[in-house]
């Protein structure tokens, strides 16, 4: 098969990329790298059947061109910063909504209609069911970032509609594992890489989130796209253990072996659209064959020990 | 008060402005005239304290400098063709996604917060749930014009989130009344009065819609306003009632005294995105103290009455 991934170097997608290249099929990968570090593309770099090509999603003509033959387009590029939407609301619009609805136009353009779309638990915004299915009731956005990702899935669930395209929409919890280089993990990593005896924590530290480590979420998306043949797939991606953001600072602070005195700026949210509890229900991907391998621990240590042993990413990023 | 209206020269603004007039507030009406009538606004030119703002939603400082000083915005313009979404998916998206993410910023720029939104029904796709609550399952979209109007209504949440907006959002059943110049009752009345022996219905003629009248619409918005105090207020707006299109057919040759042989095109959907049952649960506006006033019959009369009366509106559309 040939896949296109939207996003290759970042995070998901250059884990993506290597699955994919690993399991025999060839690939374009399309990145602008204002996120992305074209160094998680290493491997990737040498095999054959990838290409990579540097664009941006916002520029449709390019799009077009580098997505044209490909069977599936795993579209994975986009403004992944929760936390500070409220700084600049038009960057989700942009880079989220009309981003997708240039890679969606660009297929139809091209005649590729199968799409695999990284969406996020953030469009449940503050639900009131735990654990949250996918079927829960209509939601009330709390953040940016969530309403461009909803505003994403209803778009392309519009030209599965309308133009015969065949979806697989998978809201994430947050991701963990190698190559994770934003997010709670990273911060705090960082933070104390500067001043390991004190951590700043926003929140009360009792948030509860789920997290799946990136193996177990790149497995997921595989099984998915296997087996789920609707026109529509719509999938819960996490696993069936939640923490607080306490104890991640604690595994962070035993792992690294330091003793910080810990400061938590207060509230039940760390900012604006955060939510106090993420726990999706997985009993659709589950059912499927699928199982998360890795804890929320280990997923936090595989992140450390990824950041330990390449000190570049810290220093690309201060 | 002084109110902000988009889509003031309209069907629905044209009837709300004059409404708003009525009461003593003051008016700025904004439009780009592409489906709104300057006629529509007859009335309101009389009135000293009502100004209309030729412009368009697309351009950002057009909006920032005409609803500055504003207390509540109802942002009504939009691309409200359902039928022919397919036919240019970018119009949903830029004329009503991304316009209402100008109104919004506009709003923030001004330190206006409080935005009355007309959404609609469409946002349910096709619904299990029947009648279908606000709080109906996490919705599936089926047209563009759904998908967009999900869009804003989310991005409308996360400026309520981000930033301390008041929003009261409206998901309509289709509307009738005076000055309702496309939809259904237009198309069926057009074309007999072209060819009286004939008429072409698209879908089967049962399916099954609910339809709510100008003058109830806009007092249940008037409601709402006055009594629904949250940061965000949901609202599903239609009628206890339904009827199929073979009801509302026979309704409209009786009015016309004409017999015309009727020509199903057939199929469950009269188009991509048509639903072929909108049945909305208005339970929640109701606790308010409203109720529809007008039988769907009465507004299918009633629109007929109006296009009779205005033969200019059948030939502008020619």
């Amino acid at each position: 098969m040939r896949y296109f991934v939207t996003g290759a170097a970042g995070f998901i997608g250059s884990n993506l990329v290597d699955r994919l290249l690993e399991q025999g099929h060839s690939v374009t990968g399309f990145d602008n790298l204002s996120t992305g570090r074209l160094q998680f593309l290493d491997d990737a770099q040498k095999h054959a059947q990838f290409k990579l090509v540097l664009g941006d999603t916002l520029d449709s003509a390019a799009l077009a061109e580098a997505l044209a033959g490909c069977d599936v387009v795993f579209h994975l590029a986009a403004n992944a910063d929760v936390r500070f939407g409220t700084s600049h609301p038009h960057k989700d619009l942009e880079q989220n909504t009309v981003a997708t609805f240039n890679v969606l136009e660009a297929m139809r353009g091209s005649g590729v209609s199968r799409i695999a779309f990284a969406s996020t638990g953030s469009v449940y915004g503050e639900p009131e069911v735990f654990p949250t299915p996918e079927s829960a009731p209509f939601p009330i956005q709390t953040s940016f970032y969530g309403a461009s990702k909803l505003a994403c899935e209803g778009l392309i669930q519009a030209y599965c509609a309308g133009f015969g395209f065949q979806a697989h929409i998978f809201r994430f919890v947050s991701v963990l594992g190698q190559r994770y280089s934003h997010g709670h993990v990273f911060d705090f990593y960082s933070s104390l890489m500067k001043n390991p005896t004190q951590l700043q924590v926003l929140g009360d530290g009792h948030q509860r989130k789920s997290y799946v480590s990136v193996q177990d979420c790149i497995e997921a998306m595989s099984v998915a796209l296997e087996k789920a043949c609707q026109p529509i797939n719509v999938f819960n991606l996490g696993t069936d253990e939640t923490c607080e953001v306490q104890d991640s600072v604690r595994w962070i602070i035993d792992e690294l072996q330091v003793e910080p005195e810990i400061i938590y700026s207060g509230g039940s949210r760390g900012w604006i659209g955060d939510s106090p509890f993420i726990f999706l229900d997985c009993t659709r991907i589950k059912s499927l064959g699928w199982k998360a391998k890795h804890s929320i621990r280990e997923g936090v240590v595989a992140t450390l020990d990824y950041l330990r042993a390449n000190p570049w990413l810290l220093e690309a990023k201060a």
